[in-house]
């Protein structure tokens, strides 16, 4: 594995803020639509998640759609949207950056800018947002290996940006029941690889809103550092990816399962807390591990 | 997807037992080595795991290896040591088997039948498992879908044998950092196709052992109903898999941590005992999520 | 690769000899119904088949259907028929054994025996037909990497029988278009790995009729031994898997540019004969093109 | 599949022109190396595959590679050395363009823009290429199903760019043998979805030298209406991918068998010109073919 700067060692323990969060000191809640739709979708949504404990607010202005006539988002007019709802609930935002030529003038918009899945790959966005002074959410490719991702947050790293945040959201297998397969391996694997946080998108992961839940509790129990959920107030009339969309009040209760499962896991003395708890510093208990 | 008997539905609620266990209603923790070497060796072991709270003793007495120049197993000297060591624990044991001619007999030494992953397609054994009157855990195959999966489950149900249990191990993708890449998505969507309970097995399903004690946890708070896990007291003199053994001591600790994460998840009210604890029956939150 | 027998080296010219046939100096052409249904239907495709040009004749008594509900073959009355229809046209047969009880009196009936691929890995029956005394067509598994596949070769070979065909058959991948995705460089990858000859099976491999005469063209150019081609008079009554069967008129069609193409690939004296003809030997020329 | 412009339907018999080459007309042989290097090495690279038969020329200014501590190639200088070796041997030339901000410009130098496998779905750079003028050749994505990849032919289309020439390159599957797997199938498969030519790329779909001549004659016989083969003269020292490149006498044998295997399908009257010859105008056997 051709990495320097995202390689796991002595040094590093940096952090990644995101406003007034820090991703592997706090757990980060990324909640909201999949696509900004408008204002009333977009301030509805936002205050649902704000006060069932979500701390950064996701939403789509550019959407990578397969076909080029389904819905390709709002553009700017979403940015201003997305901003004003965060703002208006004091929270962060993260929304998707499709092109090398926006990256400048999105980054006004938003908080964290997020690297899609079949993005990994496009190096000129990665240099691009390498110099673009904000943190960065590089989501996994579809069919990426870790090796690879990795890679890809060596380059934004490699061009000036040491603030990235890696995104499992599921990768293409030959099962189709589930949208993709979520590779919740990925998280522990990652922490042993990389001192970079690890999010973890059960949305996009499984496809399916029933599955969900308990794909969420799964990631935080393997260990990730945040997760970023898809809400919708109106899954029925959503633009985009409506199946996988939780419901405001689906979303709450399993913010308070994951609450109380975190807090089981904190609460433990003898546990040591690394891969409960998600913290992305030396484990030496993995290492007693591989020795006998 | 063509199945009736393996179906969900208001009737059914039937759970499996092995020896004094219950799948459904005990959390079955299988534990053992990944084959039965010797007297002395599965003598320690299953001190060693019982100890520590395995309630179900696993051990391979015939090995499907790659190649034929691979230690095959003990075969019938195997099982004796199987079923003696079970015994002076007071373990059930599950044993792979891999030859339908051998159903009969294998059935007199082991407490459940283990399908392997290579054999899940192998309709003449499942037939013979259907008619063998002993519990079946029915591992999927390394691509198998779910449909597939539970296909083959319809098979052995079909056939005269009401008690399989269902055991995700991994399936094969591009990736090459782990053995396979875990599905826990399959337990939660297993847990609304069928009423059978299902077990994970992240030994084979990472084949790394610094990964094992995450995915066991996640595949916990995914709503398994049982995990398997391949412990060693000597992992690097082991004569299979012992890379993905765990030793007794991080087999102990982990099972302490299974516990705690059990108790939390138990404890709250206001959380839905299904995905959580890994019941088999009907989830009426799930099916509310559903419809919002 | 872990293989002794099955790897090429300066001794391996060994031919495969089915009835008269001689995989690696004829081109094989075997093809027939999927599954045996009756005396008329078996007589009629056999008649149609050998007039057209195939040289072995398939079909199908023991079906290994994903759900017990289906049709799951005429068994002994199947093999009876098989075996009559092939007398009668004066063509070798092969026909599936699913399981290791069954190859004794199976091989009573078939000229050739055929190991499927959801059995590639069923380590029994591999050991069986390796003491069957008669040759084997030991088909790749949907998942199998060349080095498991040549693997379960050497099962056969170690139980003494040095006459095993491999079959290609498609791979399992994320398209959904095919059944399955069929890896054609296999064959060039086998033809240099092991002397054992290279069958394709484009019916399976494609899964929908329109795409087999194509592929089965590509099969011969990428240097395919042989072929095995599914033909139905009545592919819309037949009882397994209709929809990549061609009707007699169009296989006959197909057999014509095969041979056209072959043809025109022998007559050419500066192009070296392996890759394009087939041939299991040595091919100093691809020795060449390795080192410049 | 959501496709209009993409379909194949009775008016689509519009070919490709590239300089004086009409895809779908002209059976189109791309050569050259991965990277542009120097002057010298795309003067002797040109020379060659010019004089063997290539009528058109690739090489790569911008290299999309995994690692950013890898030869990212010369860039301008790379188009302009590209453009002059063209021109030399009378070859349009084809050039692969990452950045939606390069494509006016480097439309200036190469006859024809290639959007590679990682940015298929970059939708951006997509639109831009829409609107460049040029003909555009569009690389499978490794894990891109047919219907996906039509779709992102469809953008190109949609934006105004009619010239669009689809390149299988292999998809990734769990095989490591192989670099990729290269899936032929897709050649028949495309022929019937769709008017676009198809070419085929063996170097990048097998990754070994080896099996290129194989697969390069059964891309032929499946109906491809090009191939794309990368070829260096001195392959030990190539700065990118020297595994998978033919030295140039092996190329210039390859299309002497490219050229012998091409007459004997076309001189033939009673096989239809379609599926062998690689037209991509409508198929009536094809259509015969499916009613029986």
């Amino acid at each position: 594995m051709n990495i320097k700067l995202a390689a796991k060692n002595k040094e590093s323990q940096r952090a990644v803020r995101v406003g007034g969060l820090e991703f592997g000191r706090d757990f980060v809640l990324a909640a909201g639509p999949c696509s900004v739709e408008s204002e009333e979708q977009m301030a509805a949504i936002a205050r649902a998640v704000s006060e069932a404990g979500a701390n950064l607010l996701r939403g789509g202005a550019f959407k990578p759609r397969t076909s080029p006539y389904a819905f390709q988002g709002l553009g700017l007019a979403g940015l201003k949207i997305l901003q004003r709802a965060g703002r208006e609930m004091g929270l962060p935002v993260v929304t998707e950056v499709l092109d090398a030529r926006d990256v400048p003038w999105v980054a006004d918009y938003a908080d964290m800018l997020q690297i899609g899945a079949r993005n990994m790959q496009n190096f000129s966005l990665l240099k691009e947002v390498g110099r673009a002074g904000r943190p960065v959410l590089l989501k996994r490719g579809m069919n990426a290996t870790l090796a690879e991702w990795l890679s890809c947050a060596e380059y934004i790293l490699h061009y000036g940006n040491p603030d990235v945040v890696l995104c499992e959201r599921g990768i293409r297998t030959f099962e189709t029941h589930t949208r993709n397969t979520l590779d919740l391996s990925a998280v522990p694997a990652l922490h042993q690889l990389t001192h970079l946080p690890v999010m973890v998108d059960p949305s996009h992961g499984t496809g399916r809103r029933e599955l969900i839940p308990a794909m969420t509790l799964a990631a935080v129990a393997a260990g990730a550092d945040a997760v970023m959920l898809e809400v919708h107030h109106q899954p029925d009339r959503a633009l985009s990816d409506g199946d996988q969309a939780l419901l405001p009040a689906e979303f709450a209760r399993l913010v308070r399962r994951i609450q109380v499962l975190r807090d089981a896991l904190r609460q433990l003395p003898d546990i040591p807390p690394d891969p409960l708890a998600g913290g992305t510093g030396p484990n030496p208990e993995n290492k007693e591990e591989v020795t006998p």
